[in-house]
């Protein structure tokens, strides 16, 4: 009684969520550091009893504060529950039956399941090596309906710049590009801009990853207001809850928090990676908070992984080739980055 | 570049949010009573550093506490971002392509939305008036991959006996029937055991009703361990937050609150009832946390509405016939019963 192509369906498998005493968990990219204080006044100012009344379903407090950050109308705002329901909602609205969801490999895992879920077949095409390689890209006919580019890429950490993901926008047009921009604020820079000026782009955001929620879900996506209203239609009628909506609302009272934090990450990474380079390992200059590094021979990604697990570091690989040879590590504390570099 | 049937679509309406000033808010069957003092304490204990995390994947701990209230394996249980979500699922995992989905009219007015977004033609049969003519019914042919029936029904407040339900499960096998038991708690009885007993049974119950949780958004989904297996491969990898999942627990340690609002709500809905009965109305026996009534002529129910309006006080009025003469008056305190009653 199960759908065929539900019943076919591999599950996307989450970084797992270990049961260990310590762990030091630098597998899914989390934020080392926690959200700002002002959550924290935030859940003391909560009346509980304001959860016995529904979510509001258009959640306008913080969509107008969310079109105040990014200087445009809320209704060009959409938000989920978490990036990954705003993404799959986008499959439901912009690719039509039998037509075609397209990537660049590697890039996050999560899109071949969705496209499993709609039915789409997926176009996957080589990752582009550069800005120019980027824009001198051109789609086969027909081309997909929809293109999810993750900017910056997991899991490589690399970045194209604004004028190279126009360029694919433009041969893309007048399919979606969807850009997941879920890593930028460790860039220090964005896309943001082509949600305003290239018709058929989308920017997603989330408060997982620089804003230190990944607990809460709440992920957004921004545009033409058109093509955003559709994304209303199809959701769930209250698919951000109360507390959720609260406490973006609090987090984005103190950019100052996040950004410090950002900062921090980002004195991190660059350390850990050229401390990383040093030992002889090849580290993809990142763009994120996590580095994609291969580690030297004889050293395996995956004796990296199992060797670090023993000591309750969790780190990702993925067993698939050909990106065996990697492994991606989340960048945690300067002391939890010093442990594994005296491990490796 | 919008899919079609999605561009067609209409959004389900969710009940007024108002803005005004002293609003008596009783149009969306939500709780009268805030929910547990337990909630609190888990809110106050609390570590806003957990939010950097993302919340467990399979809800573990939730499930199991689950799993003891219902005497059935965690497996056969699965937590959604409010019974919406699972209702949503549901219909991917269990209606394959141009598949037909059932309903009783009238029913949750989600449904006919739910079967657009799955682009699955809707078998609309009339609402049997009695256990016996339930037991009586027959699917045509093709019978609908999936059938959602409320129990208590929404907004009639009526109720099917187990055997009844039963009845219509053998009927309808194999395809799936999903009971929908939003407003069970209010009715003294259930159907959970057709769960374990029926294999083509799924049992949907809600933290929003019953357990004053609307806010919070946690429905769940219970049966055949092999079919709640699949929505754990279409749900989104953390479809319930952290917080939602630590209130949810709070809530399940402290049942005997709940219990307390439920027997507050049903005393003052067989109250207020009476005292409408006594006016002229004609009132729907209810099972539910609200009343499905007509007033006397020359009052209409829309007139109702709009006079209650007037006073702060919202209800719920459908303006399609034959629903129109009816209007639904979600249970609130006596107070704001008593108000009603003096003004109508």
């Amino acid at each position: 009684m199960i759908r065929p192509s539900v019943a076919a369906l591999e599950p996307y498998v989450p970084g797992e969520q270990p049961k260990l005493k310590r762990i030091v968990k630098l597998n899914a990219n989390e934020n080392a550091y926690p959200p700002s204080p002002k959550i924290a006044e935030a859940l003391a100012a909560f009346d509980p009893a304001r959860l016995r009344l529904y979510p509001d379903p258009t959640f306008n407090r913080l969509r107008h504060l969310l079109a105040r950050r990014y200087a445009c109308k809320a209704e060009q705002i959409f938000v989920g529950n978490g990036s990954d329901e705003v993404l799959r909602l986008a499959t439901d609205v912009f690719v039509r039956n039998a037509a075609h969801i397209g990537i660049f490999d590697p890039t996050y895992s999560l899109y071949p399941v969705l496209a499993d879920i709609r039915e789409a077949p997926l176009d996957v095409f080589p990752l582009p090596q550069s800005d120019e390689a980027l824009c001198a890209f051109r789609f086969p006919d027909p081309r997909p309906d929809l293109f999810f580019l993750v900017n910056p890429n997991a899991p490589t950490g690399t970045m194209f710049g604004l004028e190279a993901v126009r360029a694919l926008a433009r041969t893309l047009a007048p399919s979606i590009l969807i850009v997941d921009e879920a890593y930028t604020l460790f860039s220090g820079t964005d896309c943001m801009r082509l949600a305003f000026e290239e018709p058929n782009v989308l920017i997603s955001r989330t408060f997982s990853k620089a804003w230190s929620l990944a607990g809460l879900r709440v992920g957004i996506l921004v545009g033409d207001e058109a093509l955003i209203s559709n994304l209303y239609k199809v959701k769930d009628s209250y698919n951000v809850d109360v507390l959720a909506q609260t406490i973006a609302e609090a987090a984005l009272s103190d950019p100052g928090w996040m950004e410090e934090n950002c900062r921090k990450i980002v004195a991190t990474r660059e350390r850990f990676s050229a401390a990383l380079a040093e030992k002889g390992w090849k580290v993809t200059p990142s763009h994120t908070n996590f580095v994609w590094c291969v580690p030297p021979p004889p050293l395996t990604g995956r004796a990296v992984l199992e060797k670090l697990r023993t000591r309750g570091i969790l780190i990702r690989h993925f067993s698939a080739k050909p990106l065996e040879r990697f492994v991606r590590i989340t960048i945690g504390t300067d002391e939890q980055m010093d442990e594994i570099l005296s491990l490796v």
